[in-house]
């Protein structure tokens, strides 16, 4: 039942992330395409974000889908990863009205950085609390992707400053990587109901 | 359990988008019915697209119901369908704030056809899933309601430009013609509880 | 299940109602009590429709207690009363920042009572759907204090034209009359699990 | 089934108190890193309350897992709790613009002792309804931490118009202090589950 409170709260603000962004798309005075032209980076920069928040919450689901206990530790770990994607809101909305400049853009990458660590960190607080031989410990392995991710992030935010369209490009990459779902977990949960059969 | 997940947040992000639409109808300068009449269209187009919103909870609602597996595959045609959804706001604000003149009239249909696209996606997805032969691919059947609305939306998408007001009327006339909650699966399920006993 | 995520929905509508209206609240410029004070209105306005949101919510609560099956029409009736709950931010912050006067007291008391309206539609369709011998049918019974309100509202709704104050005195009676929770209810289900023993 | 609700009410409540904090952090205008300095006011009370929501969500979460009956007077102790914690965003927002000057230093304080207060009054009710012997009861204890926690915030108050850092200081200390998860409660449940086998 613990569990269930922590996915219901942690999907409670994923939820409300994903929808308040689009509030950063204000709507304008005028009412032609020339005024909604306008609207496309702050449009390009929220479809960049849902996609990273819906990556988020699809992993987030798969991971704790493996977990049997949530200690106190893993709370303030899952709170801390929610900490840093609240912060998506606000770098989506300065990154779009900046129209993708070098400030907001490394700003963004930082925040991608930030909430790529806390999941780590969220990671292995569940898999010291179910155990080295657990299934959440054999699904996660050696963690490629999550680790590629972070070193393409610190990449990025330097490159923000050369070219920002080197940083975007970086940023888009690494969600397309991750739109994948994790099947590291599919695969070894379809293992195990197979081992049990 | 996932599923229940998938639905928890679906509800979440439905629930949102219905609620931060009010917030495009703002708070006005001035106390007088005067005041609130000019408000009239933005709170008409907040009633459509209540009406929508409420129209795709009930029909995701009643969809997921009769489905038992959800792949990784199912996660992401259901974000696509939120996507699309969470742009509810923008354009219900954006068509409000200029009295439903063409230019939003058209984006609002584009969006609606879009969402329908995407719930189309979601369920032939949920189908492959379930089997030809599944509750869920008998409920459904041929569909002919989702076929109609998005040609009607199409239709009303070029109308926009000539007359919007029949554009408009389309939007409402589709909005009626899902008011009813979708029998189909009601009926599939009382069936087979039938067959059952 | 489908009674779970009625719940769900609605109190995911309900919880963003009763936040959001905070934001009606805007963080003023100027850092001393007299900046606070000229908020005071706008405060009193959010306690009274913090009230209201909680009653519905409690009541909503303890009506779907006792309730087994939700067909369609229940779905609806049900987004209806959230419709008009989901005015509450617009006419709370309108008559907050208009001091309570005439025509925000009284547009607050429409929206009142059609929202006593479509609660009093839900309760009679589920009513319907559970029976006239349901224990709901006999929890409701003669339903004084919602046809009481439903009058009260009326009267407030003309008295603000008189006197905006007589009319916020209403509104506040009948908030408080609701504060006790709907025992009747569980008075019915007390008494049922006291037969079944 | 009634707790789960109350939960679920309960959660998303402070989901979309913990997620709209951030809404009153504005994207500013001007895309250099002296732009976004100007913020950290803003940011750091972000923070603060970030954290405070944080461990009312860990302790609610806590008490509640250790309760088993819900009452009508707990659903308006619970409502009562929520409605200061709702307060958060406008108090954080108007400290963090203002630059932690001294009234709302103090008004923030005022709103974190309402909010212990109401927390305490939660608790008591609660205890009331479980029983003198209860779990729950055994696990709050003597509440030394909760009763330090409305001192500290009373000196903090009437310090803020002296030196606001130290008000400060204080609420940084007070969150520090319940960071920790309250492991009063997990240990009476660890010790009851000890005694079962």
């Amino acid at each position: 039942m613990e569990k269930n409170r922590l996915e219901a709260f942690s999907d409670g603000v994923l939820a409300i992330i994903i929808t308040i962004m689009v509030l950063e798309m204000k709507v304008p005075h005028g009412d032609d395409w020339a005024t909604l032209r306008q609207l496309l980076p702050v449009f390009l920069s929220y479809v960049l974000s849902f996609l990273y928040v819906g990556i988020y919450w699809n992993n987030h689901h798969h991971m704790l889908h493996a977990v049997k206990h949530v200690s106190g530790g893993v709370l303030w770990a899952n709170l801390h990863l929610l900490f840093w994607l609240s912060l998506f809101p606000f770098v989506t909305g300065w990154m779009g009205e900046n129209h993708f400049s070098a400030t907001p853009t490394a700003l963004y990458g930082v925040v991608l950085l930030m909430a790529a660590l806390s999941y780590w960190i969220l990671a292995h607080t569940l898999v010291a609390g179910e155990g080295r031989d657990s299934l959440l410990a054999k699904a996660l392995g050696k963690d490629l992707k999550g680790n590629m991710s972070v070193l393409i992030y610190a990449v990025a935010i330097a490159l923000a400053f050369v070219n920002q369209w080197l940083a975007q490009a970086c940023y888009l990459a690494v969600a397309l990587m991750w739109l994948v779902p994790d099947r590291r977990i599919e695969k070894v949960l379809a293992e195990r109901q197979k081992n049990q059969a």
